[in-house]
């Protein structure tokens, strides 16, 4: 009596919401395919990461997809590293300007491949981890965002079977960071497999996080709020 | 007294309606940064007409970008030698069914990537030759598919001066494609260079087209309605 899984496209980027959003999909009952971007991306260590994760969550259909242009093209510090990653901001400083991290288009890129690989498979729900408390640096990443490319997709990817409605299900997006973590542990999700840092080293098998660009500084207090401990080791530049 | 040029980018396929887009664009004024894409498309024959068109246009700053998922993630016919294209169709037919050709989530990625490439070089204009004609089978390059995308640029790209709105510009979208050819011609542009066919061949150092694709027999009826010579070399199987 086993029911059809509804199949979803998710985006991995080895990080931790979207190790969350495909703890919280599986427990929903989704079939996921993953999908993550190999881009040039300084932090490529997550990629080791998003398949790690995968692994064990048994995501066997999984997509890395390499995209070269954003080396040429330039403009953002994680994709460039001549640029440098800011270090030690206040939350305040987080949300009133656009980080250098910000990869131009990058939002609108991942979900429209998202939609290639979605279609071509004759699925139509895509899943991503975005989290409410990342948007303002990250406008591509915002519920408004998310809301207005589910309308664009009603209009312009209309093959196979239209009585079928699209829908991005973004299960963090009005999440703070410590609830992300809660979920994820109650879950059962090993965080020690995922990266969020922007200049993570490896050192002997081990990952090791910067713990002071804005991805580390929001994790960790996403930890310290729920008062679980990180599993993530972090390095010190003395 | 020269005014500095209002920059746009540009998505230049080498085929009839970018390259008319282009002439229309440089009349307007606009410097022009092309954008191409070889993505597995089995008639990437249009990438040497895509280059010939920019250089004879003057566009020297003409990025191509390489995309090799959608041989992976297949789909269409376009992209799959093993799906055929299908041939003869009557406008009707064109109209009623999405056609083996449409390649899945490609209007969302090329405008996707034009994005990136755009705020990279602190450019707020984006070019296309969409034809309305076409949108039936093509809706992700539909008016009311425009309309919407430049609604999420509004909300997700907003590094930069967010006084200078965002536009996208397509001068074909009402056009039938007599009047695209009539505008063309008025501007001087040479249709010789051009590439539409799906299953066009090079021999002899000319681009030969079949002239029975959609993408053709739409090409031919334009030059037809508006009693204008095609340049293009057809070929016939015998």
């Amino acid at each position: 009596m086993s029911e059809k899984k509804k199949k979803a496209v998710i985006l991995l980027s080895g990080g931790l919401d979207s190790t969350t959003a495909a703890a919280i999909a599986l427990d929903k009952g989704f079939g996921l395919v993953g999908l993550s971007f190999d881009y040039g991306q300084r932090n490529d260590i997550e990629l080791v990461a998003a398949k790690k994760v995968a692994q064990s969550m048994g995501i066997t259909e999984h997509y890395i997809v390499p995209l070269d242009f954003w080396k040429v093209f330039g403009g953002s510090s994680l994709v460039d590293k001549a640029i440098p990653v800011l270090k030690d901001r206040t939350e305040e400083e987080m949300v009133a300007k656009i980080p250098s991290t910000y990869v131009p288009g990058r939002g609108f890129i991942f979900l429209s491949i998202a939609v290639a690989l979605a279609e071509s498979l004759d699925i139509k729900t895509i899943i991503t981890g975005y989290c409410g408390v990342d948007a303002a640096g990250y406008p591509d990443s915002s519920k408004s965002f998310i809301n207005t490319f589910q309308e664009l997709l009603s209009i312009g990817a209309v093959r196979g079977d239209r009585s079928i409605p699209w829908e991005i299900y973004t299960p963090l997006i009005k999440m703070q960071k410590s609830e992300v973590i809660q979920t994820g542990v109650s879950l059962g999700v090993d965080y020690s497999q995922t990266v969020t840092c922007y200049e993570a080293m490896e050192r002997d098998g081990n990952v090791i996080a910067c713990g002071r660009c804005d991805s580390c500084l929001l994790r960790k207090k996403g930890f310290e709020d729920v008062k679980i401990s990180d599993p993530t080791l972090y390095y010190q530049v003395i």
